[in-house]
C-alpha cells in the first residue's frame, strides 16, 4: 500500500473513533468523520464500506492495540487489573466505545471471538484450584469494574462530597480496582 | 388530578422508557412516544418539558420504582445482589436506559443526589470492620456487577460455546453475581 493512502487511512480510523465515542453509531455522521481526517467520504466508503462496517473495524482495532498496549499477566490479575484501570482512564473514549457497541451494534465483529477463546483459556488456567466460578463469568465481571467509576451516577459523586477527576481520587479508585480483583480471584472464607 | 390525565401521564412515562432505552437521548423521537402512548406531541410538552427534561424524569421515576422494587438489603448484599440481578435481567430496558444516560446526560437529575447520600451512608456501615475501600467505590464496583453480562462482548459467549438466554446459564451468573459481592465484601486473605 502506497505510504499517503496508508496515512490516509490511519487519520480516518482516528477521526472515526473519536467521532464514534463521542455520539455512538447512529448519531456519528461520515461527512464530519471526513472533515476531521481531511479526507472525502468516498475515500473512506471504498476504504472501510458503510458506517456500519466503519463501527467494526474501529472496534477491531481498538481491541488489538488494546490487547497490545496491556498484555493480560495471567498469573497476576490484580496488577493487571490495574494498567487496565490506567489504560482506560487515559482515554474515556475507550470505554464510551465499548458501551455504545453493546447498546447499538452488540454482535461479535470477525476474529473477535477468537481472541476471547484465547483468553478464556488463560482466564480458566488463572482459577484459583477448586474455584465454582466459571471463566466466562470472571472474565466478565472482571470487565465490568473497569466500567465501574465510568457507569456510577454522578449523583453518587456529589454525594460523596469528591471530585472524581481529582488525581487522588482517581488514584484510590485504581487501587480499588486492584483489590476487587485480588478479593474476586480469592476463595470467599466462611 | 383527573385520572384521563394521569392514565395519559403514565402511558407516556412507560412509552418514552421503552423509546429511550431502545434508541438512547439523541436517537429517541417524541412522535414516536406520541404514537405508542396515543397521545399527542402537545400534550408531552405541557406535561413533562422538552426530550432532555422528558429523559430526566423517566430516569428518576425507574430509579424511585427500582429502589422501591428491590429494598436494599444493607445487613446482605450478596442477597440483595441477587435479587438486583433479577431485576435487571426481567426487563433489560433498565440496564440500558442507565447505560445511555452515562453516554449522552450524564449530570444528576434533582433529587438523585439525596437517594445516593441515604444509600452512601448505609454502605459505608455495611463495610466489614477495618475496610480500607471507601464507600462510593464499594458501591459503583456493586453496581456494575449487574451490567457485567450485558457489557461483555457477544464474542466472548460465542468463544464460551454458551447461550447466554438459557435460563439455566442465567441461573449461573446470578449464582457468580452473588458470589461476586460475597467476596467483594470480605477481607482478602494473604
Amino acid at each position: 500500500m502506497p505510504s499517503d493512502s496508508r496515512a490516509t487511512k490511519e487519520r480516518i480510523l482516528r477521526a472515526a473513533a473519536r467521532e464514534f465515542a463521542q455520539f455512538g453509531l447512529a448519531g456519528a455522521r461520515v461527512d464530519r468523520i471526513a472533515e476531521a481526517a481531511s479526507a472525502n467520504k468516498r475515500a473512506i466508503y471504498s476504504y472501510f464500506g458503510n458506517k456500519d462496517e466503519l463501527f467494526d473495524i474501529v472496534l477491531l482495532d481498538k481491541l488489538k492495540l488494546g490487547t497490545e498496549a496491556v498484555p493480560a499477566t495471567w498469573d497476576d490479575l490484580p496488577a493487571y487489573a490495574g494498567r487496565l484501570f490506567d489504560y482506560f482512564n487515559d482515554d474515556p473514549d475507550r470505554l464510551r466505545l465499548n458501551a455504545w457497541r453493546q447498546l447499538e451494534r452488540p454482535l461479535a465483529v470477525p476474529h473477535e471471538t477468537e481472541i476471547f477463546r484465547a483468553m478464556l483459556s488463560k482466564m480458566h488456567a488463572a482459577r484459583f484450584p477448586g474455584e465454582t466460578l466459571p471463566a466466562p463469568d470472571l472474565y466478565a465481571m472482571i470487565f465490568a469494574l473497569h466500567h465501574a467509576w465510568m457507569l456510577a451516577p454522578a449523583a453518587l459523586w456529589e454525594a460523596s462530597g469528591e471530585d472524581p477527576s481529582q488525581p487522588e481520587v482517581r488514584a484510590r479508585q485504581r487501587e480499588a480496582a486492584i483489590e476487587a480483583v485480588r478479593r474476586l480471584m480469592t476463595p470467599s472464607v466462611d
